[in-house]
């Protein structure tokens, strides 16, 4: 009986790495889960991505000789092309870690490398969000704002392996934006990263005159005010907490404007802890049409579509599998 | 004596069109310009892009046989796909012209279409500003700000055919940012175009405290204000003028900033007739590496970067000469 080829996904963060053998079909296996520990040092972190990677076959009850090919992805600053890990701020204080090559011969299986967030990109174009379009982006939300751009099925990797840096979209003028991590001022990420809907959630709640439950958080309880609480004190109707939640879909609608001007996709997904309920992502639809080029969308007949995300935290590792599963196909 | 594949490419304008036969390593022939005079209506114009690309091969003493295929490249909005002029602002009151299937219909050779921005894209990157490069993206200036993007050798045409849209980069928030012809506010075209400029320069005199020659436009001459006289004035030394260029390059580095973090491209080259003093391009990289994503930016050893059109109003024909090139590669 014929099997479908079979790669191993490996999706390293700067807390855990996760990793599963994922078949042709991009259906995953049990995945598995070590911790990174990235200040035991880099030689010990990559002996943990092939301890990681032997776990998932285990949990698989497969063997090396049942895989075709292994994809890594890893958060940035990283060096695509090369398959190495340069300077990545989750990662400290590992530099310089020639990641795919280093798997590679471990496992002598043609090994893909690819950036966390366009590894997700890659996992919800083949089975997620954007399955079935040609081209797609992802914008991730979480602690920053990432993505990655795929267009007829290929990653926008960039020159600098900043291809897909949809963070640092400008949306507003730096003499008068937020500043944003990269010492800019106006990135989008200064808008919508899951701390700037907190700073902008305390900022709402000071000038705030009617009842809303973000008070609670003023001062007492300040560490506790996440962007977690922010969507769901919205979700059940403070007035100040939707607020600011539907400021968050306005900047990231303006993001997805510039995006649209750019590469014009077939459909713009958002992922991440933020995205979930729908009237959130009705509400980013809302502002596309509104600022948004015309025909794109809005007269086309088969305007962009706004989507969420389908596959949660697995759309890095399945990403760096479909990674692997184009490296086969390429050849 | 073998002798290269030629190539008839043919740039469609809202007042004149211009042909030129195109050798296989990009070198041009003498081109040919004709009216398009729209509102003679479609079928007109139909046949005055075949009589130009007959007089264009005429005037390189070529005829059909010694033409390998034609590209033809109009001004939106088109369907790149289908080939289609669909509703262009400067061609009206054309609608729905099937120009691809009619030029290869009429030649019985294989036939390229293509956006006029992305053509001149296409060009640039053929034999121009980013000749030898991998990925580029050219904004061009004029009446409008329009661009294309070009990874991987291949143009981004966009889903709706409006990749490389970069007028309509967002740079500043809608609830403050100047209007743009598109209906909304904060696009880069209501900052960077001709008519943006000469708009800025007229707020910018008003306000001027010291001398500056721009006063003589002030109200008599208002009609004669053009980008031009102020970047000349600008070039001359005239302060108030400078302000108003250097707006336009901080504008300009505002859109490219967005389109590092979206294709982080090797070069980014600018076209039109604004683009020309070697200190404009300068200050355009300056405060791209003052606001733009430090690694490619800066910190990179071989940063994105910024460079200047190379081919004038020919960028249009050589790189609809270049899709047709491209076309016969394909198969």
């Amino acid at each position: 009986m014929a099997t479908l080829p079979k790669y191993v996904g490996l999706d390293v963060g700067g807390t855990t790495m996760k990793a599963a053998v994922v078949d042709d079909a991009g259906k995953a296996f049990l995945s598995v889960v070590m911790d990174t520990n990235t200040t035991d040092g880099q030689d010990v972190g990559l002996e943990t991505m092939c301890e990681t990677i032997r776990r998932a076959m285990a949990a698989a009850k497969l063997t090396l000789a049942d895989i075709a090919a292994i994809g890594v992805a890893t958060p940035g600053l990283g060096d695509i092309r090369a398959g190495v890990i340069i300077d990545p701020p989750n990662l400290k204080p590992w530099k310089d870690v020639p990641v795919r090559d280093h798997i590679a011969k471990a496992f002598g299986k043609p090994t893909a490398y690819q950036n966390d967030a366009n590894a997700a990109a890659v996992g919800e174009f083949w089975v997620g969000g954007g399955r079935g379009t040609r081209s797609m982006v992802l914008f991730t939300l979480g602690t920053g704002v990432g993505g990655g751009i795929i267009v007829d099925g290929r990653v926008i990797e960039g020159e600098h392996s900043h291809g897909g840096e949809l963070g640092h979209l400008r949306i507003d003028l730096p003499d008068r934006g937020r500043l944003c991590g990269c010492g800019s001022r106006g990135c989008l990420e200064a808008y919508a990263s899951a701390s700037a809907v907190t700073r902008r959630a305390r900022e709402e709640m000071a000038a705030w005159r009617g009842p809303t439950a973000l008070k609670a958080y003023y001062t007492a309880n300040d560490d506790e005010l996440t962007a977690k609480v922010i969507f769901d004190l919205a979700e059940r109707g403070d007035e100040c907490a939707r607020k600011v939640v539907d400021d968050t879909a306005f900047y990231l609608a303006m993001g997805a404007c510039s995006v649209i001007a750019t590469v014009d996709p077939e459909v713009i997904v958002f992922g991440g802890g933020m995205a979930a309920a729908d009237w959130f992502r009705a509400k980013i639809a809302e502002y596309v049409v509104r600022y948004g080029l015309p025909y794109p969308v809005a007269k086309s007949t088969t305007p962009v579509r706004i989507a969420f995300a389908e596959l949660g935290s697995d759309a890095g590792f399945i990403g760096a599998a479909a990674c692997a599963r184009m490296l086969t196909r390429k050849g």
